[in-house]
């Protein structure tokens, strides 16, 4: 590997920046996951992800990357050949139903352009025609990470309600947990998938499902094999805050230390601000630029990473590799049907003001690098746009959380 | 928690020690996983683990426990329904045996007294019983970490031969890996499965699968859902060292520093002598204290750990409380049938003569505070031992590994 | 370098083993130390020191070993050819000695045989006889770590004041500060040496004056010439929590952990008897093996280290390089005109009962292989020792420092 | 303490960024400094930093901040009430002047503007009427921290050569070392000063003295009192790669990893190049600005730092003060003479092109809020610089060093 100097820019939309002090709890001695040590950290970590799901539900913390719990979230609460009514907003959406279909399940999309999160009145229309209520479960990507673009969850639970439909109501938030403002309970979700890789600023390895009264009473009768993701024995032995079998212990210190960021040391609103700022501030620039959005509604605008069209006859594969090379910066590939088209910006989890501009700026300088058409002076939108943010009022990020 | 002075004693049988290289490792800022630079680590490690399976097939490392892998092995090979034979020899070979069943399987479980490794001439009956070849896999737990028992592979593989029958042969090597001399290719074993946390010194979080050909030409029509566990499209995606889902990328990190350790820097061979002195060392001090090891056969004796039989009135939970407590030792309990009858002395992992006196001495004065009869000498007893080891000839540790 | 499994034993008495805790809080990206963060941290371990140090007088921190601390006890507060008066106790009391005379004053040594600590009468005698009080300083080290022996620094004070002398008393603890109890301001002591890598459990690098306000008076006058030892600027810039010159930021904020260990975690008063508890049985394991403490008077015995002479004609180099390489532990060598006769056992720092019997294991070993008479029997002999302190109650370290 | 999320900005001109594999390697526990082990770091660091003083004499270093090694190379060359002449190029010029007077030298202070560096005229005709050679040492500051300016040591040399002065030639490289190129040798130096916090990208609490054949032959004759920084114990025992006293032994693994990434990894000449174009790319930020760089000879512009005037009128102070508050970074204080007028830009060290940028935006996002009078496009010329750089060539650091 070349040496490069200075610090890495890790801006793909997860995994994010770890920081310092995550890294270093994470370099602690593991202990004995039977011992009494191991019993409070165990007490505080759930209570820390009950606190950030926003949920009074039981949260299941796995040893396995954000894709288990996607598997954990359908083997616990489908039986083999159950239907199950999923969104088309972009890649990961993809996968989890590539992934529904593989676990024996009938997924059905309901189909999407990758510009736009899942659409409120398709689902309604769609479970109303199901009169005989054989859709068991709706399931939703929030941040669509592939695309930059976020569904509206209170929006689709009203679709759901207002079609008087008993599906599970099922979201995954593995690139907006800890980053966008995600209410489980007061959004009536069933289950909720995450993961810690992306606004919980830990390395990829725990992964997490919260879970709603109505979730754990259908997965007493979902007969759809599973052993290592049964919430069943987890959740006895959460109780005292140990695990079934052995957890990822290392990862979990590092999640007290998250946890302890975000609730206690910023506060989720604040995070949540921040991340707001720092997304808008990008689109000012890609503005700028004169490149376009992949995201086409405000609404849907994501917080946790934007991406962004090439222009047609320009690979971004080739733009990002530029960048690598020569400004140490990772980007975000298109995926999926928008390969080569997309690139996209991460700008979540461990991040602030001037480590945005560098990005921005290795992004501009790349364009020019590479050739691609675009008018120079997104760095400067962006900048306008954070020195307003912080003419207006200390930034949120310097207030007291308390 | 209470203060504790000095470097506690994690003398469980895994988690083990983590060499603080290895969690140094872990330490660094995580790396985009689709990146140039992961490519690298992900051969590295892929490769790394080859050589310590001692297979030229592939290995599948998972984001995930060792439980995890135990899963992977079965929905990867067997259908629902389908018959394997698995070998009683102590609680972790009841749960896996528990998984199959829950995982739709039918196991059959060979008895046994919890005082043995697996019987070859019983499983070879069962196979020969077996003309209809039901039975399609034959599952075995080479070091059962419940009593410090360990099954006799190569044996095990020539009572299948002899028995003619085509089963797969699966083997659980989580807390052998690394610390017994084990060989997949040589013993012909179908799928091996391998944990982090124990001779890999590392923390949990990583688990593994390494293949024989059969088993990867079973996998083709094994119709068990399967999805975050598919051996498939993690191949497919291993091939330049990359992963289809995320992977725990700082426990990666660990794994390349680890396997420098164990294949450059100590060599295989050593680090098994060594592991075989401090269980021959332990023994000699279970003797001294007239106490009776667990495992009745010394040719099955382990070099990870050593099971004691308690004193018949006298629990086995307070002697490890009051060592925990007044020396600042972990100690692994009795499981399932043999709780609190037996006591676990782990000597596997980063470990050295004298942490294990150290051991020992805290296990000693543990056992006369506890009340528990006894004879003193066992530690003077283990110097003995070592002292010889150390006199016959450089120890294989200081040894270059070249 | 060849490769040792498990840990190494640092047994030397000084520097001791680092506890993970502090090596984790060095290791942190260094600050502004002209900004508002580094003031609190210069505020919290100037006053934790002077807790440590028992004085309500300012301690001043330099970014330097010990030996810099003893330079700027000399520069600050003597003039070029002033006497002084010190113990030949050992080693470090000879290399004070002749640091004074490079600095160009005048030492004068009160002759010791290395096996007692400063005489109070000899010290008594010789400043009544200095009527015209030309000795400016009385200089003893409280424990020589050469010999393990320990001065009794309140008799000397009081011997000092029964002879009415105005000298000002100076005392080394580098390797007694955080092991030993010792008492700046009740002592009378006017200036305290300390260094970072013992008793503190830090690596080398920090060093400390412990100061009275007669040494500060006296410093008015004092024409040695100075200036990155000079207190006065010092003092000035530490008002506020700051440095003039810069100062060593991470191991200050290693400092700061290993504070919180001390004062706060386990207490300073269960932390010298747990010293005091593994000096005994080490003692104890030497007289079993009939070798010969280096301390002849009980009432000095230094519960930092301990002495050791080899028998005759049996080389401690010799024996010390085996334990090194058979046992990967490091024992402290002879030093000055005990070279090759004494070796050191370090018992000091972040230390606990079962790494104190791995420590003595490697000496009764050692001693075996390297055919140096001795009788076995010392490891059990400390065992005992150790067994009786814990039946006789919850271990001090256990009990909460509150 | 505020919250601050994402990563500070530490852009003061040292201490600097110090890497995250520096820090690792400090993180590592403390060895025998007098084991077999120790030797061989000492004499790999003592090695590297010869590279990178480019000479091939011994270098001493010092367990001590760069103020130590100040005092080490006056203390050994020089004896009570001798001339030097110094150079007063700035703040640090200064209180390195101040302290040859607090040592019992008479420094004769050539006067400076503090925006040039030292004269070599001016030199010379002082010299030159020195024909008595009353002067024993010429001591000039190659990068004056406060100023940004950098004196031209090999002009320096060639004047004091063309007056044909015996004086000793000493530099202070504290600054510059590892961030500017600077050949010990080459240039005639007698005894370079250096420090561990800057250039070397450590934390600080080393620091160096590079020495002449000439300087060794003095200090045999130099008549101030010193101890710690006596060369000659210190030489003796860096012959095997150890210490006279306890080094700082974690530092020291820093360094050698620091003294890697430098010399194998990157290349000095690609270091040196990275400095200059970030120091170029910051100026041309300034000039945008309308604002004055501090340094008015082009051939004497810094590529450490970058030292600003601020307009008549505004405090440097409350702009810092409000660029921490609301944009985490630090940027270094006007001292002396010019507190409060001047600040300054670090972009030394461990550091890139992305963080150079998010450092200017930091820089004119605070001009704005702050209210100072200044042009807006500083960082989009910043950039123009920085693309213009790298479309001429790969980037020097992302070559091989090889």
């Amino acid at each position: 590997m070349p040496h490069h100097a200075g610090r890495h820019f890790l801006q793909i939309p997860g995994p994010t920046n770890v920081p310092e002090r995550v890294l270093r709890a994470i370099d602690r001695a593991t202990i004995d996951h039977r011992g009494p040590e191991f019993g409070v950290l165990g007490r505080e970590v759930l209570a820390g992800m009950q606190a950030v799901f926003k949920t009074s539900g039981p949260v299941v913390i796995y040893p396995a990357s954000g894709t288990g719990a996607w598997e954990a979230a359908l083997v616990n609460t489908l039986s083999p050949g159950e239907r199950v009514l999923m969104a088309e907003t972009g890649q990961f959406a993809t996968l989890w139903k590539n992934m529904a279909a593989r676990l024996g399940l009938q997924p059905e999309f309901v189909p999407g352009d990758w510009r736009h999160g899942a659409d409120p009145a398709a689902i309604e229309a769609r479970l109303a025609e199901d009169s005989g209520h054989a859709i068991r479960a709706v399931c939703v990507v929030h941040n669509e990470t592939s695309t930059g673009v976020t569904s509206r969850i209170p929006e689709l639970r009203a679709a759901i309600d207002r079609a008087r439909h008993p599906a599970l109501f099922m979201v995954d938030t593995i690139s907006s947990l800890g980053s966008i403002d995600y209410r489980h309970d007061e959004s009536g979700v069933d289950v909720t998938v995450g993961g810690s890789q992306k606004g919980l600023m830990l390395p990829p390895g725990l992964s997490f499902n919260a879970l709603s009264d109505k979730a754990l009473a259908t997965a007493k009768k979902a007969a759809l094999p599973k052993s290592y993701w049964s919430w069943e024995e987890m959740l006895a032995a959460n109780k005292t805050g140990y695990f079934p079998y052995t957890p990822a212990t290392n990862l979990l210190y590092g999640l007290r230390e998250s946890l302890k960021m975000l609730l206690e040391d910023e506060g989720l609103d604040n995070v949540f601000r921040r991340h707001d700022r720092h997304a808008e501030a990008t689109r000012q620039a890609v503005r700028a630029w004169g490149l376009e959005i992949q995201c086409l509604n405000p609404a849907e605008y994501s917080s946790a990473l934007t991406a962004v069209q090439m222009p047609p006859g320009h690979s971004e594969i080739a733009f990002r590799k530029l960048v690598l090379e020569r400004f140490d910066m990772s980007l975000g590939s298109g995926l999926g049907k928008i390969a080569d088209k997309v690139f996209r910006i991460g700008h979540l989890g461990d991040f602030n003001d001037l480590t945005l501009v560098g990005t921005l700026a290795g992004v501009e300088m790349g364009l020019a690098l590479a050739g691609v058409p675009h008018k120079q002076g997104g760095v400067a939108a962006a900048m306008r746009c954070l020195s307003a943010a912080a003419a207006s009022g200390a930034p949120s990020e310097v207030r007291s959380a308390a």
